[in-house]
Protein backbone atom coordinates (compact mmCIF):
# COMPACT_ATOMS: atom_id res chain seq x y z
CA UNK A 1 0.00 0.00 0.00
CA UNK A 2 1.23 3.42 -0.42
CA UNK A 3 0.17 7.05 0.07
CA UNK A 4 1.53 10.25 -1.20
CA UNK A 5 1.61 13.69 1.11
CA UNK A 6 2.23 16.77 0.21
CA UNK A 7 2.33 20.05 1.58
CA UNK A 8 0.10 22.87 0.81
CA UNK A 9 1.68 25.72 1.35
CA UNK A 10 5.23 26.87 2.19
CA UNK A 11 4.36 28.65 5.82
CA UNK A 12 1.77 25.92 7.18
CA UNK A 13 2.00 22.74 7.91
CA UNK A 14 -1.23 21.27 5.59
CA UNK A 15 -0.88 18.26 3.98
CA UNK A 16 -3.40 16.53 1.31
CA UNK A 17 -2.55 12.87 1.07
CA UNK A 18 -3.50 10.67 -1.62
CA UNK A 19 -3.90 7.40 -2.13
CA UNK A 20 -3.72 5.03 -5.41
CA UNK A 21 -7.76 5.12 -5.88
CA UNK A 22 -7.36 9.07 -5.38
CA UNK A 23 -8.65 9.44 -2.06
CA UNK A 24 -7.89 12.31 -0.45
CA UNK A 25 -7.35 12.76 3.54
CA UNK A 26 -6.23 15.86 5.01
CA UNK A 27 -3.52 16.45 7.98
CA UNK A 28 -2.47 19.69 9.74
CA UNK A 29 -0.06 20.71 12.25
CA UNK A 30 -0.31 22.66 15.45
CA UNK A 31 -0.61 26.51 15.40
CA UNK A 32 2.87 26.85 16.35
CA UNK A 33 3.92 25.05 13.06
CA UNK A 34 1.27 27.22 11.27
CA UNK A 35 -1.57 24.79 11.36
CA UNK A 36 -4.91 26.07 10.73
CA UNK A 37 -7.11 23.45 11.67
CA UNK A 38 -7.21 22.38 7.87
CA UNK A 39 -7.03 18.79 8.87
CA UNK A 40 -6.81 16.24 11.42
CA UNK A 41 -3.52 15.67 13.36
CA UNK A 42 -1.31 13.50 12.54
CA UNK A 43 -2.35 11.13 15.82
CA UNK A 44 -5.82 12.00 15.56
CA UNK A 45 -5.45 10.62 11.79
CA UNK A 46 -3.98 7.69 13.45
CA UNK A 47 -7.07 7.10 15.99
CA UNK A 48 -9.09 7.19 12.89
CA UNK A 49 -7.15 4.31 11.17
CA UNK A 50 -7.42 2.12 14.52
CA UNK A 51 -11.04 2.99 14.98
CA UNK A 52 -11.76 2.31 11.21
CA UNK A 53 -9.81 -0.62 11.22
CA UNK A 54 -11.13 -2.64 13.97
CA UNK A 55 -15.08 -1.55 13.14
CA UNK A 56 -14.49 -3.37 9.94
CA UNK A 57 -13.50 -6.28 11.50
CA UNK A 58 -16.51 -5.59 13.10
CA UNK A 59 -18.71 -5.34 10.60
CA UNK A 60 -17.37 -8.90 9.11
CA UNK A 61 -17.68 -11.34 12.29
CA UNK A 62 -21.49 -9.78 13.08
CA UNK A 63 -22.21 -10.15 9.10
CA UNK A 64 -21.04 -13.75 8.74
CA UNK A 65 -22.93 -14.44 12.25
CA UNK A 66 -26.27 -13.12 10.40
CA UNK A 67 -26.92 -10.77 12.87
CA UNK A 68 -28.53 -7.61 11.64
CA UNK A 69 -26.29 -5.06 12.10
CA UNK A 70 -27.84 -1.67 11.21
CA UNK A 71 -25.59 0.58 12.51
CA UNK A 72 -21.48 0.86 14.18
CA UNK A 73 -20.36 4.00 15.69
CA UNK A 74 -16.74 3.45 16.78
CA UNK A 75 -14.99 6.53 19.85
CA UNK A 76 -11.47 6.30 19.99
CA UNK A 77 -9.91 8.20 22.83
CA UNK A 78 -6.10 8.15 23.43
CA UNK A 79 -4.01 9.70 26.32
CA UNK A 80 -0.51 10.92 25.45
CA UNK A 81 2.13 10.66 27.03
CA UNK A 82 3.99 14.10 28.79
CA UNK A 83 7.26 13.75 26.67
CA UNK A 84 8.63 13.54 23.58
CA UNK A 85 7.97 11.52 21.51
CA UNK A 86 4.07 12.00 22.82
CA UNK A 87 3.08 8.44 21.76
CA UNK A 88 -0.17 7.05 23.37
CA UNK A 89 0.03 5.19 26.64
CA UNK A 90 -3.43 4.15 26.44
CA UNK A 91 -6.20 4.05 24.23
CA UNK A 92 -10.09 3.58 25.01
CA UNK A 93 -12.66 1.97 22.09
CA UNK A 94 -16.18 2.35 22.47
CA UNK A 95 -18.37 0.30 19.67
CA UNK A 96 -21.67 1.12 19.98
CA UNK A 97 -23.79 -1.11 17.25
CA UNK A 98 -27.88 -0.55 16.76
CA UNK A 99 -29.84 -3.55 15.00
CA UNK A 100 -31.05 -6.53 17.24
CA UNK A 101 -27.56 -7.92 17.64
CA UNK A 102 -27.36 -10.83 20.41
CA UNK A 103 -24.82 -8.62 22.53
CA UNK A 104 -22.74 -11.04 23.65
CA UNK A 105 -21.42 -11.96 20.28
CA UNK A 106 -20.68 -8.15 19.75
CA UNK A 107 -18.52 -8.45 22.60
CA UNK A 108 -17.11 -11.44 21.46
CA UNK A 109 -16.47 -9.71 17.87
CA UNK A 110 -14.85 -6.40 19.65
CA UNK A 111 -12.88 -9.06 21.92
CA UNK A 112 -11.54 -11.27 18.28
CA UNK A 113 -10.66 -7.32 16.75
CA UNK A 114 -9.26 -6.02 19.42
CA UNK A 115 -6.80 -8.67 20.49
CA UNK A 116 -6.56 -10.36 17.44
CA UNK A 117 -7.64 -9.05 13.63
CA UNK A 118 -7.02 -5.57 14.07
CA UNK A 119 -3.52 -4.66 12.14
CA UNK A 120 -3.34 -1.18 13.62
CA UNK A 121 -3.70 -2.68 17.13
CA UNK A 122 -1.45 -5.77 16.09
CA UNK A 123 1.18 -2.98 15.61
CA UNK A 124 1.24 -1.55 18.75
CA UNK A 125 0.29 -4.05 21.24
CA UNK A 126 3.14 -4.10 22.61
CA UNK A 127 3.97 -0.56 23.50
CA UNK A 128 0.55 0.58 24.05
CA UNK A 129 -2.34 -0.30 26.07
CA UNK A 130 -5.48 -0.91 24.06
CA UNK A 131 -8.69 -1.39 26.13
CA UNK A 132 -12.57 -1.50 24.66
CA UNK A 133 -16.09 -1.92 25.68
CA UNK A 134 -19.40 -2.65 23.69
CA UNK A 135 -22.37 -1.02 23.57
CA UNK A 136 -26.35 -1.50 21.75
CA UNK A 137 -28.73 1.66 20.99
CA UNK A 138 -31.79 1.40 20.77
CA UNK B 1 -7.10 13.25 21.74
CA UNK B 2 -10.51 11.66 20.58
CA UNK B 3 -12.21 10.74 17.28
CA UNK B 4 -15.66 9.27 16.56
CA UNK B 5 -16.43 7.06 13.54
CA UNK B 6 -19.97 6.86 11.72
CA UNK B 7 -21.17 4.17 9.94
CA UNK B 8 -22.88 5.78 6.57
CA UNK B 9 -24.75 2.73 5.25
CA UNK B 10 -25.83 -0.67 6.80
CA UNK B 11 -24.89 -2.44 3.98
CA UNK B 12 -21.63 -0.72 3.51
CA UNK B 13 -18.01 -0.02 5.35
CA UNK B 14 -17.96 3.74 4.85
CA UNK B 15 -17.19 5.50 7.71
CA UNK B 16 -16.66 8.93 8.46
CA UNK B 17 -14.34 10.16 11.30
CA UNK B 18 -14.82 13.30 13.28
CA UNK B 19 -12.29 15.23 15.68
CA UNK B 20 -12.82 17.85 17.97
CA UNK B 21 -12.05 20.65 15.29
CA UNK B 22 -14.87 19.12 13.40
CA UNK B 23 -12.44 17.70 10.53
CA UNK B 24 -13.69 15.18 8.95
CA UNK B 25 -11.78 12.00 7.30
CA UNK B 26 -13.43 9.28 5.23
CA UNK B 27 -12.57 5.10 5.36
CA UNK B 28 -13.63 2.63 3.18
CA UNK B 29 -13.31 -1.14 3.44
CA UNK B 30 -12.95 -3.81 0.91
CA UNK B 31 -14.96 -4.97 -1.52
CA UNK B 32 -15.61 -8.21 -0.06
CA UNK B 33 -17.44 -5.91 3.17
CA UNK B 34 -19.40 -3.83 0.97
CA UNK B 35 -16.37 -0.89 0.44
CA UNK B 36 -17.08 1.09 -2.75
CA UNK B 37 -13.60 3.42 -2.77
CA UNK B 38 -15.54 6.20 -1.05
CA UNK B 39 -12.15 7.09 1.26
CA UNK B 40 -8.77 5.13 2.16
CA UNK B 41 -8.45 1.84 3.78
CA UNK B 42 -7.73 1.93 7.54
CA UNK B 43 -4.25 0.77 6.57
CA UNK B 44 -3.66 3.76 4.04
CA UNK B 45 -4.86 6.19 6.84
CA UNK B 46 -2.18 4.53 8.86
CA UNK B 47 0.40 5.46 6.45
CA UNK B 48 -1.23 8.92 5.95
CA UNK B 49 -0.74 9.38 9.64
CA UNK B 50 2.76 8.14 9.78
CA UNK B 51 4.07 10.43 6.82
CA UNK B 52 1.99 13.64 8.66
CA UNK B 53 3.29 12.57 11.87
CA UNK B 54 7.16 12.85 10.51
CA UNK B 55 6.54 15.77 8.11
CA UNK B 56 5.38 18.01 10.30
CA UNK B 57 8.65 17.13 12.56
CA UNK B 58 11.18 17.76 10.05
CA UNK B 59 9.13 20.98 9.28
CA UNK B 60 9.83 22.16 12.60
CA UNK B 61 13.25 21.33 12.71
CA UNK B 62 13.95 22.58 9.12
CA UNK B 63 12.20 25.94 9.99
CA UNK B 64 14.53 26.02 13.42
CA UNK B 65 17.78 26.00 11.66
CA UNK B 66 16.26 28.62 8.95
CA UNK B 67 16.25 26.08 6.02
CA UNK B 68 14.34 28.30 3.35
CA UNK B 69 11.80 24.94 2.99
CA UNK B 70 9.71 26.04 0.11
CA UNK B 71 7.56 22.51 -0.31
CA UNK B 72 7.50 18.95 1.18
CA UNK B 73 6.51 15.46 -0.08
CA UNK B 74 6.46 12.44 1.18
CA UNK B 75 5.49 9.11 -0.19
CA UNK B 76 5.11 6.18 2.42
CA UNK B 77 4.56 2.75 1.03
CA UNK B 78 4.19 -0.59 3.24
CA UNK B 79 4.60 -3.90 3.04
CA UNK B 80 2.16 -5.86 4.73
CA UNK B 81 2.36 -9.72 6.58
CA UNK B 82 0.93 -12.39 3.66
CA UNK B 83 -1.00 -13.25 7.30
CA UNK B 84 -4.02 -12.04 9.29
CA UNK B 85 -3.67 -9.83 11.52
CA UNK B 86 -1.85 -8.05 7.90
CA UNK B 87 0.41 -5.82 9.54
CA UNK B 88 3.40 -3.90 8.26
CA UNK B 89 6.37 -5.67 8.43
CA UNK B 90 7.99 -2.99 6.62
CA UNK B 91 7.57 0.43 5.48
CA UNK B 92 9.87 3.28 3.76
CA UNK B 93 9.41 6.58 3.64
CA UNK B 94 10.82 9.16 1.22
CA UNK B 95 10.68 12.79 1.79
CA UNK B 96 11.51 15.17 -1.07
CA UNK B 97 11.77 18.41 -0.26
CA UNK B 98 12.02 22.00 -2.12
CA UNK B 99 14.06 24.95 -1.63
CA UNK B 100 17.84 25.78 -1.09
CA UNK B 101 17.96 23.24 1.68
CA UNK B 102 21.74 21.54 3.07
CA UNK B 103 21.39 18.09 1.46
CA UNK B 104 22.60 17.09 5.32
CA UNK B 105 20.38 19.04 7.46
CA UNK B 106 17.56 17.42 5.60
CA UNK B 107 19.00 14.18 6.06
CA UNK B 108 19.37 14.99 9.97
CA UNK B 109 15.82 16.16 10.41
CA UNK B 110 14.37 12.62 8.47
CA UNK B 111 16.78 10.78 10.65
CA UNK B 112 15.42 12.80 13.46
CA UNK B 113 12.18 12.20 13.45
CA UNK B 114 12.10 8.47 12.23
CA UNK B 115 14.59 7.52 15.05
CA UNK B 116 13.10 9.67 17.69
CA UNK B 117 10.37 12.22 17.30
CA UNK B 118 7.71 11.00 15.57
CA UNK B 119 5.31 9.42 17.78
CA UNK B 120 3.77 7.07 15.35
CA UNK B 121 7.28 5.61 14.21
CA UNK B 122 7.73 5.32 17.97
CA UNK B 123 4.38 3.47 19.15
CA UNK B 124 5.65 0.67 15.77
CA UNK B 125 9.10 0.47 16.32
CA UNK B 126 9.45 -3.04 18.23
CA UNK B 127 7.12 -4.81 15.60
CA UNK B 128 7.74 -2.46 12.20
CA UNK B 129 11.26 -2.00 10.19
CA UNK B 130 10.77 1.86 9.48
CA UNK B 131 13.52 2.69 6.55
CA UNK B 132 13.37 6.30 5.10
CA UNK B 133 15.43 8.48 2.80
CA UNK B 134 15.49 11.93 1.61
CA UNK B 135 15.56 13.77 -1.98
CA UNK B 136 15.54 17.84 -2.95
CA UNK B 137 13.55 18.34 -5.70
CA UNK B 138 14.84 21.18 -8.77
Amino acid sequence: MQVTLELQAADGAHFVATNAAGNRVEADGSEALGGKDLGMRPMELFLASLGSCSAMDILAILRKQRQPIEGLSVRVAGQRADAVPAVYEAIEVVFTAKGQIDPDKLQQAAALSVEKYCSVISMIRDSVKVTFRTELAG
